[in-house]
């Protein structure tokens, strides 16, 4: 069968290739057997390629931090999943046409669900909820302010927080993206640089702004931080700048700012699977009535994974890149 | 009367002034009248008087947040205070001979205690042990860092950490400075500089260190984090580097390192007279049983104002500076 295998780090185009290995047996004790449908390039997964993110700790090794497929067996000790189950796998190393994995690592999900959109729940739909959930107590009407808006992070956040009734602010640095955005439906999108605290409120007033998200960094982090209400918290959970997270003294001690950062690594490692199955129920509900859908750009075969991975690296794309480990769906 | 005042913001020992004013009348309502015996000049005065930091909105105005006195008159609405009780001053402008004052704004201290060391008592004691109690957890055998240890503020946290049965870990600049804080407690006393997360590691292994004081902003605050336990808060209450507090989204998101902030005036602000009462009868027993007692490096009186702010602006010193309104005590 096929695999996506990475011998070193470096630019994500030329580490990985896609080889062929034998396919694994049958499922042992709670083992599941998997084919896996869909995955996206996600930025992490970029991230550990380069070795700008913790991933495997030996090489070569798979890549790959999300993905859905179908139960092809079950082990003599699995409950609960069948062969035909459509499933989302919690473990790394997706990219592959099958797998084997703890049936603990493949959350059963509803096979009405679009496998595009189902094999994109995992990360980005889990860590916009799970940041508008666990910081702060947003009440309808309250703001709340991101940067890097447009990413899919970004949308899943606009979207979720409409449906909450909490209103966003979005900061982009084009100006073709504030009407896309405002499409998503975006409260209002501003234009990223100076004075980002006053041109904010100048529109806002004075109205609850308690918590912006932050996937930037540096003097980002700062710029987002001006705009908050007293005691608001900064949720920083990208590094697209490559600088260090910004405060100013006069928002920490003055203003009561707070600096926080998530990582859904940490969600998954904390290994609470009452919250964790509550979690992915509220996504899958939120896909099947429309409140989340992700844009997609291109979906590549696995041998096609160097361009794959290039394109996903593209500084200005509108939409995932997917990979297709079991080749076109329908 | 004698009293100090500042017409514009600049270089402290240049904007400030003795000036002679009318004393104040005899109190009406809930007032009293206060004779000011002894007041430290703080950095936040320094600040205060170069417009870095939130002081008079108009001027010119009257410095000094932090006194003591005596009361010399009560007036009819007053209960609980009477000539001649000491009283520790909450508002600001003390650096005057005679002021009048709410009575909710002069807390009654023990007469016993030394009049130059409950001076002192508003401002760093309350700093140091608020920091130590409500961002985090203590328990006896836990570490906590902090840089400019050899500050009033850092001698008490290491002397109040030493009577919580909690270990410090102590950054200095200078070498002179560590036999000097391990005789007041410290556990360990560190040299500033890169790989502090590595050398003070090798020192105390894998112990918790969940809290972190700071006093300086800039890198310093990025290399306290790098010290932290996972979970971790960075509490920063000053910027004696100017710069904005840094924190690596490394340190934030892989880690869960947590930046907040500490403002005294904000603490007096929520005006929680019960804890604040509570605050300050635990200082004074500190006081009392010798667990704090800050050096004094030198004493002047209001008409030596300027050399006195100069000497506060001194970067090497070895004690706090006071003004002594009413001259000499005892």
């Amino acid at each position: 069968m096929k695999a996506v295998q990475f011998d070193r780090h470096g630019v994500p185009a030329d580490v990985v290739h896609c080889v062929e290995r034998p396919a694994p047996g049958a499922p042992d004790g709670d083992q599941v057997l998997v084919r896996v449908l869909a995955c996206p390039i996600n930025p992490a997964d970029l991230l550990i390629l380069e070795g700008r993110y913790p991933g495997p700790e030996q090489l070569p090794a798979g890549g790959g931090i999300e993905g859905i497929g179908e139960v092809l067996a079950a082990g003599p000790e699995v409950a609960g999943l069948a062969p035909g189950d459509r499933v989302m796998l919690l473990g790394r190393a997706n990219w592959v046409e099958q797998l084997l994995c703890p049936a603990s690592a493949a959350i059963k999900i509803s096979g009405e669900l679009d496998p595009r959109q189902a094999a994109m729940m995992k990360v980005n739909p889990a860590t916009a909820l799970l940041m508008l959930r666990d910081y702060v107590d947003l009440a309808p009407g309250d703001w709340v302010i991101q940067n890097a808006a447009n990413s899919a992070v970004g949308r899943h956040v606009i979207r979720m927080a409409r449906a909450a009734g909490v209103k966003t602010v979005n900061v982009v640095r084009r100006q073709a993206l504030v009407e896309d955005l405002l499409g998503e439906g975006a409260d209002l999108v501003v234009i990223d640089g100076d004075d980002l605290g006053v041109r904010v409120r100048a529109e806002i007033g004075e109205a609850p702004l308690p918590l912006a998200l932050d996937a930037v960094g540096g003097i980002a982090t700062q710029q987002l931080a001006d705009c908050l209400s007293n005691g608001g918290t900064v949720v920083n959970y990208g590094f697209l700048s490559g600088e260090a997270c910004r405060i100013t003294p006069d928002q920490t001690i003055i203003h009561d700012i707070r600096l926080r950062g998530f990582w859904l690594a940490g969600f998954f490692r904390r290994g609470d699977m009452d919250r964790l199955t509550q979690v992915y129920r509220e996504i899958a509900d939120h896909l099947r009535d429309g409140t989340l859908a992700a844009p997609i750009e291109a979906v590549y075969p696995l041998e096609q994974v160097k361009e794959a991975v290039a394109h996903a690296h593209r500084d200005s794309r509108d939409g995932k890149i997917l990979l297709l480990p079991g080749g076109p769906l329908d």
